[in-house]
């Protein structure tokens, strides 16, 4: 049960866009804008880091979420997501994406944590400055959601087929749609 | 200089706002609305919250901005905005924000850092469940500005009057008229 009241059943993040309408919209339109819109990096790449990032910051509600959102947008599903999230040095990734997924893992640990040699080998992997701009906002606005999410001791359902239907509506609707 | 050629010489988030326009906008009225928006926490109250986690991640550019924007709108100024990040124990805040900071200092640490006796000792100083709520995802959105603006080793000026100068900006105009 979450620390507050939300007057509301629903689990994770969701409870909390309905509990508060007026920050949800900013919040979701944020999502939409980082993980949705036109982006030289996929939707899967995105959501990628999104779960890579909230895997480390172990939100459970936030890495169950995005390792479906994920695995519904990638070629080979759910296998690169856990590859991802179990060992980044050895999973069948781009060059560009390991790179990129190193950055967001500093930035999990501080900002200060990111050097020019993390941004370099983004760089050199093919990244342009816009791809290496948007994985460090991605990587801080995870840090953002989960300690939202984990901070306020929201509920995550443990059954993986929660996941997928969410997963669902964001693939076909967008993130505007659970904030309503 | 930053990490990437933001194509301005603005200084921390400013500059990364006027590269992406595109996550500017959200993420200013994010801002906005939790920190300007009708609220029981006042506005300099509010900023109190983002100036003390921001220098609890060591981000210069926030932590002297937020500063200077709850100095700006706090009866005693900077006087309680020093104290608070000096020594919150001994600060002269409300029991009520001595305990809603606390709480703010732990989601810095991390959602999971979050007690339950952290939760019941804002209530029973008298927090709401809103202000409970506001103060945790205030502070988790600094958790996100901080890294952002270092992530990406944005610039953040020496000079006190800088942030003077945007204190009144903010103050006059609010977060969206940072975007532009």
């Amino acid at each position: 049960m979450a620390y507050i009241n939300l007057q509301n059943d629903l689990p994770g993040v969701v409870g909390l866009f309905r509990y508060r309408p007026e920050t949800a919209g900013p919040l979701t339109a944020l999502a939409e804008t980082l993980l949705r819109d036109p982006n030289t990096l996929s939707r899967g790449e995105r959501e990628l880091i999104a779960a890579y990032v909230s895997n480390l910051n172990q939100c459970d509600f936030c890495a169950s979420s995005h390792a479906a959102f994920a695995a519904a947008q990638l070629p080979e599903g759910m296998d690169t997501v856990s590859s991802v999230c179990s060992d980044l040095q050895r999973a069948p990734v781009s060059a560009k994406m390991r790179a990129l997924l190193r950055l967001a893992g500093k930035v999990s640990q501080g900002g200060k944590a990111v050097t020019v040699a993390d941004v370099e080998a983004a760089r050199d992997a093919g990244a342009s400055d816009v791809e290496i701009h948007d994985s460090v906002l991605i990587a801080a606005v995870f840090c953002m959601f989960n300690r939202y999410v984990d901070g306020l001791a929201t509920t995550a359902p443990d059954d993986p087929a929660v996941y997928a239907i969410s997963a669902e509506v964001i693939v076909t609707h967008g993130y505007p749609a659970t904030a309503g």
